[in-house]
């Protein structure tokens, strides 16, 4: 059976060390984020995901939720306990507005928490997850009367929420849906169509459930700019703001699919169901988009989760087979073999994953941050800034995070040999259930082509042009550092690199669009690339000052500088086979005619 | 539902055109092998595999086998039909002995054959796939006696085979295996011991089951130097040669596993059931590595499968599914979306997928010429050298094929977006069924060591200079060809990087084993990117010389051009980074300690 340990020293080193979060005291809920408080959060949501959610994945996955005819469906044993036990801790509404029940901390650290969660119950952190979403939905665009009525009971996890977009034959393109709202009259509007692959839809966490439905106000106008954002609860709150008469809508089927067992994906059918509008009428995508970056950032999340702890269990395992004799002679004698973690190949599976999920962890919360920066930052500029980065950042957290994520919980279970394919051993599941995070919540090609469409070209560049300032800022100031060369060289290389692709779309892609889609996803790549080696540099610089200082934990700072240090041996070269295929353009990926495939 | 249409064309278009098999008439199996028969065997095999083993694929996933408490399994439904008719279709025996009921025709032929099998049902195909192993085990090793008795029973079907190494605490390294004989003192000897990941170990399709057991006589040597191979029948045969008394064996458990359901797995038991030694006492791992040549192949080959299938499906999703319009403009106006194979994203996804299969398909029907050549070949040189290039390609192939096949079978699950992940569609089914090719009959960091370990080096280089040499032939024969230009160019640097990274190798990992382990996995792709590409080179030769010929397939000739082109522009600059990486060495790979993870 596998086992989960969340990485809290990893992750104060990074708020404390690398970002140092004290500097952002200026900021409310950062002035309450003491570093006492955020190392007892850490703890005890460390503890809440050791001890409660890890052991329940399993059964998550091979019990999966069941629907039954009356369209009910009931969670896995122990996940309703569970969620009882999170969101009584108040975990839901870690850094939701206290006005509403929230605890008011900076969402950084609800990012840290999320991957704990997430590590050890990716299907169960779904629930709370998509309920933060309807949260932050609800917060930026809800009415005072929306607000007042819904945001305590989601904080509280009384209620939970889910988001609505996809539609059988719309998934990317939401220009394209079909379910219908008619004005009732009175305000409100019945609410007609059939949403498929809704996370959470359904199920039996809840005395209710807030659904968030885009749909199309009649007589709109047709494509995005027609669509609509409502709040349609599953029982129609009463005077008192209790769950009233049920709302003509419900979970049709629940989708087999290939992991996430645990949590239910629903086909929903709402036929005349009562919602109320969100935000302003038509506006409903706008509306969603300013969700977005939370939510992706939060997908990316569950990339790093299961590389954290498929990786984590990869470890145990391969310091524990005996098979075979270390090529450099036997490093155990004694035994009938060495333990497996003594191969080359076996480490540099482990060490892919090790110099991945540190750095991708330190990118999530050094994005995160400027996302409460973005949200509560003092200065105007400061805030514009944030909101820039972490708009830039997204698409590479959500893409990167989750292909690579994928990627390592594969490699984890290659290091198990022939158990990793037996259920039992449960790396197979950490496969199954990251597969999904590459996919919804934008799949990583649209993520790919925002970052090259979108991200890059908005406010003439802007914000590409601060990360690379912020970037070159740093390679100067450590220039003449010869300790931080084995970091620094190779970033600026990578830097370079991503430049120097940067100014061929300039050059290529306006002219011909295909040469920006052509090359999305390596740009993607190139530049998760440069961010987590930017993020390494930084690190080493800290582990070397606390070394320079005498620090009491010296392994820990060795340790960093070494697997930085493999950061850039081993990881950093793809940088130039990126370029090379961005600069081949369109021409023979476009070539042949769709007949000829 | 996913369909499947076997590559009949593309099979004919390497064995005619670019290998040109009727060079090799001189070669018995090929003589009887005409152009005629080849393509009415190809294509009575696709029919059976897309009609019959092809439908069965999703209720072996979905039902997979079942054990009751007496220990015997019952397939899929359906199953035991299918195998009754591909017994009776002869295509067990194939190629083998016709001394023993086969149609000694080549094995190149069941390489083709067996790719249509797995691609239709990887878990059916796996049942003849490893009775094809017994049948070579017994054919190389078995006395006179032993094969009369089961080959042709093995051949047509009415028995089926079984391989036996793996046990609880041994894979890899098999010199730890416990599983005893102890001679019963009339020739026969009493097996004892428990035995995993035994595929197709009991079924309901045969009227016995013929176990490869691999065992340790009493008093024999410690280590890989003491291990002898066994046959041990379900039921002991008869004086008349039909299945009498049943042995004491029997599947303790079936494994849950992350796919190829359809497959039984057990745990096998033995509790002294009657064996009889294959060959020579002690001599059974050498006995088992002449065989693996094949079985690695024919893992390999389901790599590939898995990528094709997958493909063809990916590719009939992106021409229907209407989502978003072209970057350069709609391509369908009338409609209100285009079909998702505009978007240079999806092209990058298929093309990858196109561009390895064609050359992998190349790659093995090359390579597995020259294991015909090898057992067959009139002339003892040719013989040698096709088998030190078989022994060389063999661990690329199975490598290689198999994780990029599974990277594949994610990549046109992706092209599904969210219904990729719905178990109904199938494309997770390709997924989780690739998975195990990278795991089984050798880990691909085995693969990686065998080749820098074992292949490379072996007899002073002779195969890796053969190969070589024969790629430089092709090359400067091509040279003065500037139409050849575009596909000779970049494996001319894609070669050079080979034979530096080779060269690093010679000078670095002698003095330290290490640096050999630490680069193995990127050699092997990076060999794996040379032979693809040189196979590419070929491909766009004969296809420029068939359009020079005015050809009547033209749109076939010009889409393998595209495809290659393809290859070389987006495939081929992974070598520079595999190199980059190689010549790091082992350090930051090695350096931290086991507890540092």
């Amino acid at each position: 059976m596998p086992s989960y340990k969340a990485p809290v020293d990893d992750v104060l080193f990074v708020l404390n060390d690398v970002i140092g979060i004290d500097r952002y005291n200026n900021i409310p809920s950062f002035a309450e984020a003491t570093p006492d408080l955020v190392k007892a959060v850490l703890e005890e949501g460390a503890r809440l995901c050791e001890e409660v959610l890890q052991p329940l994945n399993r059964v998550g996955d091979t019990k999966g939720c069941t629907r039954a005819d009356d369209g009910s469906v009931t969670t896995p044993a122990g996940f309703k306990d569970a969620f009882a036990q999170f969101s009584e801790g108040g975990w839901i509404g870690l850094s939701a507005d206290p006005e509403y029940g929230g605890q008011g901390l900076p969402h950084t650290l609800s990012a840290a928490l999320n991957e704990f969660v997430s590590s050890a119950n990716m299907a169960f952190g779904m629930y709370p997850g998509l309920t933060q979403g309807a949260i932050a939905a609800l917060t930026l665009h809800g009415t005072d009367e929306q607000k007042a009525l819904y945001l305590p009971k989601l904080i509280s996890g009384e209620w939970l929420g889910t988001m609505n977009l996809t539609e059988p034959h719309c998934g990317t393109d939401l220009g394209l849906l079909k379910t219908k709202a008619v004005p009732n009259g009175d305000g409100s509007y019945a609410i007609t169509g059939t949403k498929i692959f809704i996370s959470a839809g359904e199920h039996d966490l809840s005395g209710n459930i807030i659904h968030l439905v885009l749909a199309r106000i009649e007589g709109a106008p047709e494509g995005t700019k027609g669509i609509s954002l409502f709040v349609v609860p599953k029982f129609l709150p009463d005077a008192d703001g209790n769950p009233g008469e049920r709302n003509p809508l419900g979970c049709g089927a629940l989708e087999e699919k290939m992991g996430i067992h645990g949590n239910s994906t629903c086909v929903m059918n709402y036929d005349g169901a009562t919602g109320w509008l969100v935000g302003e009428a038509d506006k409903g995508l706008r509306a969603m988009f300013t969700m977005m970056n939370e939510a992706r950032l939060g997908v990316g999340i569950q990339g790093l989760s299961q590389s954290e702890v498929a990786y984590q269990n990869a470890v145990t395992y391969a310091r524990e087979r005996l098979q075979g004799r270390a090529l450099s002679g036997p490093a155990d004698p004694d035994k009938p073999a060495d333990p497996i973690i003594v191969h080359p190949d076996i480490r540099r599976m482990l060490m892919n994953i090790k110099a991945f999920n540190e750095a991708a962890r330190a990118l999530v919360l050094w994005t995160a941050i400027r996302g409460d920066i973005a949200h509560r930052g003092t200065d105007e500029a400061e805030r514009q800034a944030a909101d820039d980065l972490m708009g830039l950042m997204t698409p590479v957290i959500k893409g990167v995070l989750t292909d690579t994520g994928f990627e390592n919980a594969v490699a984890a279970q290659q290091v198990y040999g022939g158990h990793g394919y037996i259920a039992e051993w449960g790396m197979e599941q950490f496969v199954r259930d990251a597969r999904i995070a590459m996919i919804y919540e934008g799949a990583n090609g649209i993520q790919a082509l925002d970052l090259v469409g979108r991200k890059l070209p908005a406010k003439g560049g802007r914000a590409v042009m601060a990360f690379f300032g912020e970037v070159e800022g740093f390679l100067k100031a450590n220039a003449e550092d010869e300790a931080m060369a084995p970091y620094a060289k190779p970033l600026k290389t990578g830097l370079e690199t991503l430049q120097q692709a940067t100014m061929w779309f300039m050059n290529n892609a306006m002219t011909k669009p295909d040469n920006a889609g052509a090359g999305s996803t390596d740009y993607m790549h190139l530049f998760g690339l440069v961010a987590l080696g930017y993020m390494w540099a930084q690190m080493a610089k800290v582990a070397q000052a606390k070394l320079a200082d005498g620090a009491d934990n010296k392994a820990f700072y060795e340790t960093k500088l070494a697997t930085g240090r493999y950061f850039m041996d081993r990881v950093m070269p793809e940088a130039r086979a990126h370029l090379a295929r961005i600069e081949t353009g369109s021409d023979s990926m476009m070539a042949l005619s769709a007949d000829a495939f």
